[in-house]
């Protein structure tokens, strides 16, 4: 890439978009699933703070970051549920990427789209040590921006191919599966919670009101089922009956932020529960029995954007959809910022 | 402005030249200054967090993040003193503004000259309440990248201009002088320290070594100087001996942030300090006698990126130095994320 030291190269929407459709979209899920289980696999190399996190009556704004001593990143996200009334999106997101021995940003993208394909890649992960052997049903309650990403995820790395769709909103369903056609699948569009469930070996609750609500009550859950808890992911905002909980294997990503934003944020704060690095890296059980219910937890780690950031990074040396931004102050002279000024001055003038 | 959602208006260092050129330096530090002190006035009304600092041997990456309850602000920062050694930058920065009702990012602006001039600018409020009145005569002990911002934001604000420069390395205060030739100074280039201090009402240190180290011994600080200390301002980097501040009164930004970072963390954890906003708010005292030492202990703190960010929003509406940058997902239907990547791949196909 670039050696001009003001130059950070950056990842536009469109230019993502062109990224992943030229790399492809289960393709694509698969690789960043590989780099979220190495990255998981070198969990204590990783520098882990919980997210900061700024709280306001409409929403929330974060900053993510970690580092693994070589390359730092961050995510900058919002959380805003109302904004679909006036067009916008609930999550938007951008992230950087920066070598740490400089401290120079080496990569500036989008994540809108990126954290919809992590998230995913993400529970697909926990899938692969969590779901009964064979899963091939999935039921996906709420079917807004997060849904197709899941399953396709869920069919590049388990081999889902049935879908059991149900939104509040029916017109969500028929999109998503709409959207889906051509992918393989054999979707069913179901009328109620109850109905999505049945047969469904996983359950993918991924829903977006920002307060406690019962997406999933317990008598709707069976021996054996997986469920993928995504949409219960900040304080106040859980899916899922307190009940349910108390009769599963509960894998988070990372106990102190997931106490405070996850489903487990129902339960006394020493409540079991398993980090999943731990399961990726062969040191602790994923799913132990046929019968058990097995619950990831989801809320999103920095760890998992900082392996998407990596990933795409690595990608744009084959399939270079970036611009160059100038970013950085970069005067001949490195002490020298103020003769920067005076020279752009002469230059305008002359 | 754009009312394209998935833009953000984007100022790149070049915009940035341009915008500082086109409002001219002395009125933009004024006009910055004015909303810092506006700023410091409403303090409490801030959301005020630590910065974020990830340490590494070569150097640290910070995030500083701070909001009003309207708008929300951080700044991306590194220092890495080794980095002049390859042609980097010791400081970059870039930063961003957002829409706290929608989370929406509405500013992504370059900060490495930003900073320069809110550094400078914030020393310079100091000085109204600090330096001693009709002060006309400033030693500037270290001369890098940030002593002309500080020498012309004297100027602008306080009057002063008369200049003694004094740096381990002569060339840079030849630099800094050949620099700011044309903006009425009387600038003396010094040999030693004890020189430069020679008749200066105001001492700004201004060095960049990554220790503890005394650029200012206690017998060169005599009666009633105002001592505008920038250069130390992270643990183990501090510029003045220990004894000066015993005799000092001592202003701050952020009290909790400046006993780790600031002169201060060489003493006691209670040792008496004022912040600055209580100051400019008329709740405290800032000078109290003509014989007082008083030192301006800065370390930067996030409310004054907040008011740079605000500021430079506020001049691009009427000199409109930036680019549009598509850093948003703007889906037709906001929770149509995946069907975005699929119009995207059919318009790539066509």
């Amino acid at each position: 890439m670039s050696l001009k030291l003001n130059v950070v190269p950056f990842v536009s929407v469109d230019s993502m978009m062109k990224l992943v459709n030229a790399i492809g979209i289960e393709r694509f899920l698969v690789e960043l699933a590989a780099c979220i289980e190495a990255d998981f696999r070198r969990w204590e190399n990783f520098d882990k703070t919980p997210r900061v996190a700024s709280h306001s009556a409409e929403g929330v704004i974060e900053l993510m970051p970690t580092s693994d001593g070589e390359v730092y990143g961050f995510k900058y996200v919002n959380g805003h549920p109302k904004n679909t009334r006036d067009g916008r999106q609930t999550v938007t997101a951008f992230g950087v990427l920066a070598d740490v021995s400089t401290g120079y940003p080496v990569l500036l993208t989008e994540m809108t789209i990126l954290t919809a394909l992590r998230t995913a890649a993400m529970s697909a992960v926990a899938g692969k040590y969590l779901a009964p052997k064979g899963a091939r049903t999935m039921a996906v309650i709420g079917n807004g921006a997060q849904s197709e990403f899941q399953a396709l995820a869920f069919k590049a790395l388990l081999g889902v191919d049935r879908l059991r769709l149900y939104d509040i909103d029916r017109a969500a369903s028929l999109r998503c599966a709409r959207n889906l056609a051509g992918y393989g699948f054999d979707v069913t569009i179901c009328s109620t919670v109850e109905d999505a469930v049945q047969g469904a070996e996983i359950v993918t609750t991924v829903t977006a009101d920002k307060q406690n609500a019962t997406i999933l009550t317990d008598n709707l859950v069976g021996a054996g089922v997986f469920i993928n808890g995504v949409g219960g992911d900040c304080p106040g905002k859980t899916e899922l009956h307190r009940d349910i909980l108390l009769r599963s294997g509960i894998f988070v990503e990372y106990t102190p932020q997931t106490r405070i934003e996850g489903e487990i944020q129902q339960l006394a704060p020493d409540h079991p529960v398993t980090e999943l690095w731990e399961v990726i890296a062969g040191r602790k059980e994923g799913r132990t029995t046929e019968a058990q219910i097995t619950l990831f937890d989801s809320v999103g780690f920095a760890i998992e954007d900082f392996s998407a950031l990596r990933y795409v990074r690595s990608q744009l040396q084959t399939v270079p959809h970036y611009e160059e931004l100038d970013l950085l102050a970069d005067p001949d002279e490195p002490r020298d910022l103020f003769g920067m000024l005076l020279r752009a001055q002469a230059a305008q003038a002359a």
